[in-house]
């Protein structure tokens, strides 16, 4: 039996989100079931970050175990095909051997996020289910600033679904930059790990900065008070990309002289 | 009456194309039926350059003939307003009132095209019907260099559509610029006008080249045998975006002062 680690592309729009369902379309069955196809044992795959219905990604990870002792390449290629045939929206960018005791979630050390609003008047016509439309205009400089204040490590009770299922609401948030590009806005996130809605909660309230309805102060405010009613309105899940996760010995970068 | 000028934006790939069909799912039929939804009068609408099913614009133009003395922004707000009430995937950027004697088509000095080719190995999930998929290494230096042997005024029959009405075969090719964006190599053309199929038909050609199918002087070669069959497969239309039309006089910009 060996592990294999996989890099995957998806598009969030036609799924409920990562994790399996009875009866629903999920990432995690459309891969489970490319899996399966390929004639190896039947296991559950675990993933990096569980996303939420809509949400895309653009390097979500996940490890598998499998008998054969496949080809990276052929087992990338075959994935893909049975991936294209059914018609999902899921496509498998990389696979690697894993190292000696290497599992996708736990030893990942930093989890990268991007939150994609088109800041225009007129709809997207080519990027519907790609971003948040924001008609109204949002100044880049407040909303960048605001994220400044709430870095580090705390308390995010504030930013956290009501749902959300982690111990404890303490994350650190190494970091949170907000910049144009054209007419997007992106707000791009980093850390260990973040609570669930974190990055939409945090965009929805930066969201009211920019519009000039909270003052600058209002972010860490908010954060401060470790009440959900303080929270902005959550960001809706169209806009925001898993983009990366880092590991402290990364199986898919092969070390020199390997 | 007044002639308004309009900027448009849409996804092509649930359209048979830019041109009105009975029975047909057109960009053309989407906007005039936005446009009777004003309740102005019924008129045809006028546009730069006719797409093909399945290719997009970021910067198509057109012109329409209308009775009241619209407000430009509550023309393009009601326009993108009925179009997304329709679940039409074409926006409205902008409007502008048109100067005297503006016709979309027939104004215009040079229009600009992207294509998008994605070279690498695993099929795209977030780009799907957005981007030519080619999995085989593309080489982009040698695509350009053939690119540029093709430049200036010829007769471009090689590389136009046995469909094509135009009276005459030849055109002048201003620009054909070859180049890498990540995963992502880009053909950029731009003409007065082009033949039909002819960006498609150059990028078909293009990419035989790429692969070291054919040598590099094959492009100018298969160019001056004046020959349909001399022509590489045409390249798909999901990678075809028109991108922009110049005018010697842009009613879309206005003159300092005004």
């Amino acid at each position: 039996m060996a592990r294999f680690v996989l890099t995957l592309e998806y598009f969030g729009a036609p799924y409920q989100g990562w994790q399996s369902q009875t009866g629903g379309r999920t990432v995690q069955d459309a891969v489970e079931r490319a899996i399966a196809r390929m004639k190896d044992t039947e296991r559950r795959i675990i993933c990096a970050g569980r996303t939420d219905a809509g949400v895309h990604a653009l390097g979500q990870v996940i490890h598998v175990d499998l008998d054969k002792p496949w080809r990276t390449d052929v087992l990338r290629d075959g994935l893909n095909a049975h991936l294209t045939a059914a018609g999902e929206s899921v496509a498998v960018l990389s696979v690697a051997e894993a190292p000696e005791g290497f599992d996708a979630r736990i030893s990942a050390i930093r989890r990268h996020y991007r939150y994609r609003i088109l800041n225009r008047r007129p709809p997207s016509a080519l990027d519907r289910n790609r971003v948040w439309h924001v008609a109204k205009p949002l100044d880049c400089e407040r909303m960048h600033e605001a994220a400044q204040t709430i870095l580090g490590k705390h308390d995010f009770t504030t930013f956290r679904a009501s749902a959300c299922q982690a111990k404890s609401p303490v994350r650190t948030l190494e970091r949170l930059e907000v910049s144009r590009h054209g007419e997007e806005i992106w707000v791009e996130a980093s850390a260990r790990s973040f609570l669930h809605n974190q990055v939409r909660s945090m965009v929805g309230s930066l969201a009211k900065i920019g519009h000039g309805t909270w003052p600058i102060s209002e972010m860490r405010a908010a954060l401060d008070a470790m009440d959900r009613a303080r929270c902005g309105p959550v960001a809706p899940p169209d806009g925001l990309y898993f983009m990366k996760v880092d590991y402290a010995v990364d199986p898919r970068v092969v070390p020199d002289g390997r």
